[in-house]
Order: C-alpha cells, then sequence, then structure tokens
C-alpha cells in the first residue's frame, strides 16, 4: 500500500459510515446573532440561523468585550510575541489570571491557550508531579482529559459515567497509599446530564484523592457569579483544580485551570504544553477578562440562558421528539444514526436556513448520533417558532420515531 | 508523603538547579516595540527595551495587520463560538488557510490554535492513518514534536542532530516495506544551526520516506515570500508537510500545516487536536492572513532582520563574547551554567533596562544554558549599542569566559 492508498481508505471509512465531515462556512455579523451568512462551497450567500454554537450566552457580541479587544490592539498589538516565559506575560495574562482565581476562589489561575490543551497538559503533568498517581476517570470525559490521562502512559482507571459504586470500587481496590486522582466533568456536553460532584468529592475525602473538574461547559452560566455548577452548589472550595474555557458561554478563546498556588506553579513549571507556547494575544485576553468580570454580575443573562432551554424542550417534548433532558441548557435530539443524522441537518439548512450540526462517533457512541441545539438569551419567539417548526415537518417527512426518550 | 509535600519537592528541585522560571511583566505599548515596561513585582513600572521576543519582523505592531483585525472584531464579534466542525468554520479562517496553501505551493492547509499543537496533534495522527510507520526524529526537535511523536507510543527512532550518516544508518536498519517519516526542523531556535533539508529529501527518496519540516523559526523571514527555508532553497515541493506558526513572524497566534489535500483532509478528520477544540476567533484569523500576505511582498524586512543579526553578532564577537553563528538570525550568548545566566539577565533588566530571559534546561541542554537575543528590524542603532555595551562591562565584571566559542 502507498501513502496515498492509505489516504484514500482512511477517508473512504467516513464516508462509508456517513461520519465524513463537511464544515459550514459561517460568518457572524455583529450585533445580529444568532443571525450569520452562510457561505455555499459555490460561493453564493444565504441567512442562517446558529442554533449550534457555544457562544452561549452572546458574549462574543458583547460590546464591553469588544471594546476592550479594540483598547489592547490600540494600546499594544496584534500577538504577545512569545511564550509566558520568554516575553509573551503582559499585563493582559496576569489580570485575566487574577480574575480567573476569583471566580474559583483559588490562590491562583492559570492561563493556556484552550481548555483542551489546559486538560491535556495539566493532567499529563499531573503524573510526573506526583510519581505513580492513578487517575480515576469517568467514562464519558471529555477528548482533551482523554488525551492528558492516556499521553505518557500513566497509570488509569475508567469508572462507569457517573457511577459512585464503581467509584468506590475501584478507589478500594488500590493500596491505600496509592495516590489518586478522580476526574470528571460538572456537566456532560453531549447529553446535558450533571456529575453528582457533592457524593464524588464525599468519596475523595474518604480516600485521600485529589478532584479535579472540568466545567467548561458549565463557567459563566452556573453559580451566582459564573462559576459553574461547583459554585452554585457551594462546592469549589472541595475541588482541587477547576478547569474551564473562554470560549464557550465568555465567548473569546483560551483555557485555564484554577487551584492552589503550588499546583499552579508546579504546572506551570512542569507542563511542556504550557511552557512551549505563544501566550494568548493580548486584545483576546484583555476581552476573556472583560467577559469574565461582566458575568459576575449578569445573573440576568444565566436566568434567561435557562428560560431559553426549558422552553425549546418543552416544545420538543410536547410534539414528541426525542429530547434529551437533564435539567442543563444543553438541548439534544436523539436520531441515532450518522446517515440520518446528516440528512436532517442538511434539509434544516438548506430548506429552513437553520445550521445545527450532525453529532457523530467519535464524539457520541455509534448509535447516538444527535442534533444538539444549544439555546441562548438572544435566541427569540420568532426563532424557536421556526425551529419547532421546520423539526416537526422534518420528523414527519422522514417518519422518525417520536416520543421513545421524552420521558 | 502527602501531595502539598510532593509539590513542595518538585518546586524545590527547580530553586536547587537555578532553574526556577520568573514571569517577567512586560507590556508593549504599540509603535515603540521594542520598548516596552516592565511591572516591577512590588508594582513599580519601568521602562525596557525587549530583546528577546518572538515578534522578529515587528508585524504584531503593523497597521495592516491591525485594522484587519479590528474590522474583523467590528463585522463579527470575538470568538468563533465553536469548533471548526461545529459552528467555528468562518470565511477568515477560510482565507488564511488559502493564504498559507498559497504560501507555501501546497494543494490545502490546516489551521491550528498553535504551531505547538499543530505538531503535536498532526505527528500523534500519521500513525493513525499509516499503521506500522516509524518517525525518524531529528534528536534537538522541538518539545511539540517530540510530545506528538510519543503520544500514542508509535515506533520512533531519534537520529543525531543534523547526522546524514546516522539517519541513512537507521533507515537501513528498518525493512524496506515498514512505512517511514522523516521529522526534521528548517532552523534550530535554540543553535540557530540549518537543517540539511535537500539531503534529507534525497534520503527520503530513496527510503521512500514521507518528510515533515517545521519552519516555525523560519516562516515570514526566509525565501522570496516567506515560505521559509525550504522555500529559499527552492524544495518545498520535496516536502510532505510543512509546519508553521502565526506567532512568530507574523506576529499573531495560531499555527498550522501545509500540505497536499488529502493529507489534510485526513489529519482534519483524524486528529482529536483539531477536532475537539474551539477554532481562532475570527479577528486572531484575520490578522494573520493580512500579515501573511504583507510579508509575501516585503523582502526589505527580511533583508533588514538579516542585516540586523548580522551587525549584533559581528559585535559581539568583536569583544570576544561567546555568540554562536550559523548564519541565521538567532543570537545565542552561552553561559553554560543556570545561576550565572539567570544573574546576568538580572542585572541586565534592573541596571540597564534590557530584557532578555535566561534559556534553561529542558528548553536547552544542561551546561548550554543561555541568553539568546533576537534582533529585528525595529532594533536600531542606539538599542544596539546599548546592549552591547552592557555585555561587555557585565562579562568583565562577572569575570566570565570570552573567546572560546567566537570561532
Amino acid at each position: 500500500m502507498t501513502f496515498d492508498t492509505q489516504l484514500d481508505a482512511a477517508l473512504q471509512r467516513l464516508h462509508d459510515e456517513g461520519r465524513y465531515r463537511t464544515f459550514i462556512d459561517i460568518e457572524r455579523t455583529r450585533g445580529q446573532y444568532p443571525h450569520a451568512e452562510w457561505t455555499h462551497p459555490d460561493g453564493s450567500r444565504k441567512p442562517v440561523t446558529v442554533w449550534c454554537g457555544n457562544d452561549y450566552l452572546g458574549m462574543g457580541q458583547n460590546e464591553e468585550v469588544l471594546t476592550a479587544m479594540h483598547e489592547a490592539l490600540d494600546a499594544t498589538g496584534a500577538g504577545s510575541g512569545g511564550t509566558r516565559n520568554i516575553s509573551g506575560t503582559t499585563v493582559y495574562h496576569k489580570r485575566l489570571e487574577a480574575e480567573l482565581a476569583d471566580l474559583h476562589g483559588k490562590e491562583a489561575a492559570l492561563l493556556f491557550t484552550s481548555a483542551y490543551i489546559a486538560n491535556d497538559a495539566t493532567l499529563s503533568t499531573l503524573p510526573k508531579l506526583f510519581p505513580g498517581l492513578v487517575i480515576l476517570s469517568d467514562a464519558l470525559n471529555h477528548a482533551s482529559m482523554i488525551e492528558g490521562i492516556r499521553r505518557n502512559g500513566g497509570d488509569k482507571r475508567i469508572f462507569k459515567h457517573n457511577d459512585l459504586d464503581d467509584l468506590r470500587a475501584q478507589l478500594t481496590a488500590l493500596p491505600a497509599n496509592t495516590p489518586k486522582l478522580i476526574a470528571f466533568e460538572s456537566i456532560y456536553s453531549m447529553d446535558g446530564d450533571f456529575a453528582p460532584i457533592e457524593a464524588i468529592c464525599d468519596i475523595a475525602d474518604e480516600f485521600g484523592a485529589l478532584t479535579y473538574i472540568d466545567e467548561v461547559h458549565a463557567v459563566g452560566m452556573y453559580g451566582p457569579r459564573g462559576g459553574g455548577v461547583a459554585e452554585r452548589d457551594g462546592l469549589m472550595g472541595r475541588i482541587d483544580i477547576i478547569n474551564g474555557t473562554l470560549a464557550k458561554a465568555y465567548g473569546v478563546m483560551g483555557g485555564y485551570i484554577a487551584t492552589s498556588a503550588k499546583m499552579a506553579d508546579a504546572v506551570r513549571s512542569y507542563a511542556p504544553g504550557f511552557i512551549f507556547t505563544t501566550s494568548l494575544p493580548p486584545a483576546v485576553a484583555a476581552g476573556a477578562a472583560k467577559s469574565v468580570e461582566v458575568l459576575k454580575r449578569r445573573q440576568d443573562l444565566r436566568d434567561a440562558h435557562q428560560t431559553q432551554a426549558a422552553i425549546l424542550k418543552t416544545r420538543f417534548k410536547a410534539l414528541g421528539l426525542p429530547v434529551i433532558d437533564h435539567g442543563s441548557h444543553i438541548v439534544p435530539l436523539i436520531v441515532g444514526d450518522p446517515v440520518h443524522t446528516k440528512v436532517l441537518s442538511d434539509h434544516l439548512l438548506q430548506d429552513h436556513g437553520i445550521y445545527v450540526q450532525p453529532i457523530n462517533f467519535p464524539t457520541v457512541p455509534r448509535g447516538t448520533e444527535r442534533l444538539r441545539f444549544t439555546p441562548s438569551p438572544v435566541h427569540g419567539r420568532s426563532e424557536i417558532d421556526a425551529l419547532v417548526g421546520a423539526l416537526d415537518s422534518l420528523w414527519s417527512h422522514c417518519a422518525l420515531n417520536r416520543a421513545d426518550l421524552t420521558g
């Protein structure tokens, strides 16, 4: 086999399984979100409503955030010009880290270029700091956590998703003096279900394990200041390392961990994924810091977000559409087949100007392919009416199942 | 040992070896680069000249780049709002990828959030595409390449730095039908030496190996359109995958590979580090695209850059300072001890307002600790005079060796 033949084969496998991804080219118009322009591969443009963005609260359009970014560009220029250690630390980065430490009630925060690399770099570095560390990892943890846990061949145990008995059994099986860490998410983004955070913290205390939580689908959106589900539940103090993103509810880019000063200092000093990469542009750090600051006091946006999600789920259920509802802001509609999911997505885009991307393996398990909707405070009544109407007619037209999962 | 004790021990090791890193808090003032403001930990501010930034050509201050970023912010907002697959592909990303494919004369380019993750994600994905792949990796390859090559436990051989005989011997020892890839850099950033690109391509042809080159310290700066050393030497067509950065000479942020359409499509489809991360903010993509476009026609900046580097090296040599000179733009001064390097760096900063970060293990091998200067077209005669004078006096004051390495 030549290299070329093998590339053909790798790509053909995706086409055969109906999960070859086609990127949709979208341009938002500032102030019009969730409305945007879709550029068709033939070059023609068409208005669409975005129903699958992760700018959950519309902060990517927030005037204060944009002003902070413009000002930083004017004051200091485009890129940071270096790694954090070699000329790439600025007052913007320090301010953002202070803002994030304050958000989570921790001594320190450490910025990364993304939450992906924050997970990957931190989780792959912890076994260097704690020799013999065993990481207990929820079975549905995000790819970035899995990559970090796997990276250096460290010891790990996968426990069944949100299954406290299994977690406890696996901890019991380990020697008492083995250093342990429990890694999990607060909200699992594909089903929108919550982790039993308090019970996990209790178990961690019992076994002397560190706790690591990924709050990327919660920061900005949950808790009285947007500190996430752990803040909402009064549990931030019981989590050793909190991972979050600046690219979803905060609407900009970048990721971080918030933790003790010592832990942050050690990860800063030992993680190649932190050390050897150019830091975020000052304008990005400035915009993110402003967004975090603004959302600390915008409970109204968090309330509106939850209301929109509740309305959408109620209307889906009324039509018997197979929505999963765990009480979070995430609204998945299970189709269960990659080809059908793609057909639905294509029809929505082309016939209805509704953009929602099909979600396939490996993002979700095979057989649970889905459309996942992300309502926001800027999705109004008319956008919801249009979406519900389109789905209702497509569901009938394609003779898809109703009601099975609506509970 | 408790977790806390272990963190103390990990941090103490760095202090004991004199390689604990202290980040210097720098704020550039637009239009004044390389002059900037240093914020001392006590809050006081002091003007400094930055001599270790990677904004090699000052493009982070370029008006066209900044205008493009302002316009994109105004047009479309802050973040992209999603992964490339899920609402995060915009016309800005597509334009930048087209600009980069054109720069390298390749069919396609694929954007990542950094060149670190471009290396890591691509090199860890290739063994999935080509089962049994053996990667031949230069001994001095960057941490991001090493991380990528190691990640999935793929088969690898480390060949001696720039040693064609060792490379050939290791290739000869492998079965003829084993798929092989040679991974190397065009300019090694710590010594500033060049790879023998043409000879490596000849060997690759002979053994049917793919070629992967990291040009992060060359793109924008070498070649008639800034395509890197491979462009300068007319060799881009012989490299299968070219890795580059948008965060150094291009002055913004992000990384990429440029390659065949099929290879880009396969990496796009199989690399978790590409799939599961929010795409670059449109404003960052817009600024980077403008910078690439501008540098395609700014040979004058490339010439001025090389001239400044040559002047600095000549003046260092005239004083017998131990500069390494391989004819590139990188100017390392070997100190050979982490504690001395830190002392020199501290004196330069505090007494002379000259900011150059000490470079220690693991960035360079122990015993080769150094100060590395990055002259640019915006470092003028007076900045060079001040630097050379300060180093001359410090070298005498500290009774450091001269001349040994000047050749």
